[in-house]
């Protein structure tokens, strides 16, 4: 069951280590796919955190699957502005 | 002939616009394949810029056609460091 859940990370403004970890625990926790997701400025360091995880912590054991780029409207009705988004899809590589 | 070349965008320094321009510059040479990278703290920005062209300047034209995330040392020998890098792939929708 664990192991066909697909968990998520939106990263924000901790430092690269604090998603790095928070992925790692979850590929450990069984989880078979894990997204990281950003916005805006956040969108380097989610590239950081995913480079990290698969060629440092989980080498050979996770690889990067997909990279999805997009944009998003934030902010209040009448003064939104348009975000770029990221979404880089982290699946394990052994069964 | 010069539909089936491959134009090339470093994303660096400069505003974000400057390198949404000479993306449209390029597709309007008639190029039909352009690769906007970026390494560390650029990648937000290339993101910006691939997404600005796409869905404003040359919407329907030109689509997102890959996304690739990487990394790369960078430094003198001895003192290296390792930098995210990204490369989006924008490719004309019309032949």
């Amino acid at each position: 069951m664990a192991t066909e859940a697909a968990g998520e990370i939106k990263v924000g403004a901790k430092p690269t280590m604090h998603y790095v970890l928070a992925t790692v625990i979850q590929f450990n926790q069984g989880i078979k796919r894990v997204h990281i997701k950003a916005r805006g400025r956040a969108i380097s360091k989610a590239v950081d955190a995913a480079q990290i995880t698969v060629s440092r912590f989980l080498k050979d054991k996770v690889e990067i699957k997909d990279v999805k780029i997009g944009s998003e409207e934030v902010g209040e009705p009448g003064k939104t502005r348009t975000v770029s988004t990221i979404e880089i899809v982290l699946e394990q590589t052994e069964k």
